[in-house]
């Protein structure tokens, strides 16, 4: 097996933000990891991101986390880094688990706040703790979704983050709205000559546009057609914005449906499942189970989808 | 000054929900309200909805809501119904309110829930004992929009109101993911042989047309393009969902932008002060601002839509 | 009509959070308002605090705000400083409100945060807003109550206003828990050489004498019982810690029912009723209403402390 | 080893809820375990339930949960019921969680919803659904505890709960303020002729005498002087309410203390230090720590206990 080189501030494009495959009985499914590996090394993503929220983490034993996160690494074989959700209650649990997934040869970690952090000193504080725990071997990206967290990390915060730990190399934007956010840390960030870290934005995608022009360096969300935003992110590189967000547009119907918060997992689930990448969409319960109505529903926002792709191959 | 009938459960179309324009120093600007309602009445609305949330009804004094309420049943004159939001954290104010609006000309009220309601019981408890305050003759609209609120309206509390209070007669659907509870609504409530509401849809009109296929009746939402919610609600009642959710697509990215809560609203503001239909675009304080980024961004959205209306127009 | 100095950074005592008394039909009871005064007054208060949540604010018209405000000056007639809570969703609001209760006679006013302020950044802005607007005149009370409001005013963040605004020269202390800030304020602010505020405690008083040795002044909550809040600050006054929580803890099983969230409110008009301060325990509705299970509780508990009071005095 | 007869609906009287015991770096300490369990049962507890909010179970590996339920059964050695938390994200992890803690001898287990159910019916189908998969042979205790989980299980659904599922045996009720709903739920529950399950309540005890007066059969909470809940459930137990609240009120300045969510836990742990019933007051990190004042004043306030309970015994 080859090991990528670890995440530093320089990345950039699609982190994909992977799922974990289950059978229809909801054991963990190695073939369908391997699959969903593929698929997304097959679009173009830069790297993955696995064991996140949407990779129903919460929902793995430890045994599980960690078998998934081998076979996902084996089957990469070094050919893109791959970034490790090691959230945890526990500062114990997120020190086990970053050193495990680091010896399996992760390129960083992914670290959201634990709930009931309020003020900023207390957010600073969390996140200082575990970056001293850690040390500097171990990439940190710092993982901002107060929507799911409830912890709202400032402008400030990050900045002081950024000056004190070198390690801390990445930040998944995901504040909404966060459009100003985005541009006050790489503003701020610049006048004052501060280390620049890799900036890339989740919410499913649903601004991806507006945040490149805004600074963003690409994306770290999971939207089941990943080619999408390899593009966009490849257009941005070449500067073209406005061919970036045509293709962007096009995809938007689809992508404004799964980023419902909840259901949208089940959705991308069962778009992968369609797609070949899964054979099941199972999630874990207690969680979206998606009835007629709603694939029916997808099946048709797929299908204009398709329609409007092939009109404008065919353009 | 003519006065429209009251709402009934077969309300349909886009009930636009207006802002409550000010001017540049924050006083009421009742010329501006003038050309705000003739803008929508040009573009088409099938009624009006003020001092709902976006309407800033919890910045005004209770004089500047009944000014604003009587200048805009005046302009109207009659047209198209107006309903007017009332809620408030006292009953006596709801009735006050209620009765003032009535007696202004209004075609009914919306009303959300006070905060800390948790369980079905106190729901259903809260609406009953208005509802039974404000009698058979003042039409409700429930305005479930849970994001804002935190209650939750469960469909079986809907169903109750509804089969104990005739005067409740529509439902703004504004729960996030909502779809499901769309379908319910509309399934269980059939089997049921129960009364059939009138049910229009909220959160920026971002899922419109999956909320058409699946039972809505229409719009109830503030997107400062009203002209594209009509068009959509016009053709679904032709029967056409592909070409009114072709229509909608054209206007997603700019309806995704202004989706973002809290910001949006000063998008929303900006976007109508470009379009003519008001004067000033400011908020109450403390409220979003737009810096100068945030401007060139609308612009830019705004151009590449209008760029894509010419395209349409001219294929 | 005498009126009494602005508060400033010296305060201390009890400065009671007073009802607003309606009638059994939910009007404004004006003399009640005088009666109650007169009790607040008789057991001793060193101030009182209007129109704060426990006064239901929200549920006034602002014609009721003014009328309530004008009668308690005019009873107390400068006796003591009256701080006037104007808390409101509209910066507008807050300084018309203001400018209007001191042109009355308020020697302060109590602001509470807007919600949705999250960063320390935040939170900041707002208050600092406020303070320019209102100008060095108006002595103001930060009210700090993030289990209502869902702001949190961290310790940086009020040393900051202190150093910025001479006019805050007081806060309510009413996180929980909040003992380990209390002392941070205080120690941090002595080793800073930073102005020294006046601390007045919240929370019912539930940690009163806690509070005391940690540095507060004294209280500002409404306990129906205040002349235990009186004694207690005047037994610490006097050095006399444990004199004074022996006397606290007398009353510690009554303060902790009525300390109950929501229907405490309606605990405490109920004994205020029943010491003959207030004509009515009526609270605007929506809002919590006693059965006969939770009156026959309250009354065997003020029989249980009755009781103890006759034999302490005996002893 | 004994095995202890699972719990039904009979069940009264005190179950602490335990402390999980660390050593100063954080390991699982077993030998304080056996401490723990013969200083809980030493002072006269009907049971203990272990892993719950309180026993920081969410930091645990499975591993650690089983290692410290096997211990705990061993040491108990069937003197009396022990109940096993097992709420987990996953129901999976529920179901291997609830039948290896059976297997190990459990009397029952507990369960609290995961977040986001907000409707009846959502709270209604979750514990549904898990009382399916444990089956009839595992007794459950639902857990209320709103200000922890953000969910409301109301007395509808727990009145559906009982009827349905002869296996859920026994509530322990701690929403706040809660009283009224242990009323209806008694009441209600009577009137109905519905089974009569067994209610402990917790919130730290703060309000147990009137639990107990409104139908409550015992307490289920870690206060560190878990004697004075036995002797207080006792004494309602012999008819003698007033004695028993006479015995709480001596306590209740230190119970207050404890009662501080967050800190309370590590004022407990020392507390429990300080009896000498564990080694180590360590909390998991991220958790509360105290400091110098803080444990001056626990320890104060041990003093003053102390004291009084010398007087009491001498008078």
């Amino acid at each position: 097996m080859t090991q990528a080189s670890r995440i530093d501030e320089s990345a950039s494009g699609v982190y994909i933000i992977s799922a974990t495959p289950f059978t229809d009985d909801g054991a963990l499914d190695l073939e369908s990891t391997d699959s969903l590996v593929d698929f997304y090394l097959d679009k173009g993503v830069a790297g993955m991101t696995i064991l996140g929220m949407m990779g129903e983490a919460p929902k793995l034993t430890e045994e599980e986390s960690l078998a998934f996160t081998r076979r996902v690494l084996q089957r990469v074989d070094g050919r893109v880094p791959v970034i490790v959700g090691v959230s945890h209650a526990s500062n114990q649990h997120v020190e086990r688990l970053a050193k495990a997934s680091m010896g399996l040869g992760a390129a960083g970690v992914m670290l959201a706040p634990v709930p009931n952090l309020k003020t900023d000193d207390q957010v600073h504080g969390y996140y200082a703790a575990i970056a001293r725990m850690l040390g500097k071997d171990v990439p940190i990206c710092l993982q901002d979704f107060p929507q799911s967290t409830g912890v709202h990390t400032s402008v400030a915060v990050v900045h002081q983050l950024v000056d004190e730990f070198p390690q801390i190399v990445m930040f998944k934007h995901e504040d909404l709205p966060g459009l100003r956010k985005l541009s006050q840390l790489r503003t701020q960030s610049e006048a004052a000559g501060r280390r620049r870290i890799s900036i890339l934005v989740g919410n499913g995608g649903l601004f991806l546009p507006q945040e490149m022009l805004r600074g963003a360096d690409g994306a770290m969300t999971g939207f089941a057609y990943p080619e999408m935003l390899v593009q966009v992110c490849d257009l941005f590189a070449q500067g073209r914005p406005e061919a970036a967000e045509d293709v962007f547009d096009l995809y938007l119907p689809l992508l404004r449906h799964e980023f419902q918060y909840g259901i949208g997992l089940a959705l991308r689930k069962e778009t992968l499942r369609r797609r070949g990448a899964i054979r099941s969409a199972t999630v874990r319960k207690p969680g979206p189970v998606l009835d007629a109505t709603d694939k029916a529903e997808l099946v048709r926002l797929i299908g204009r989808l398709e329609a409007r792709l092939v009109a404008r191959a065919s353009s």
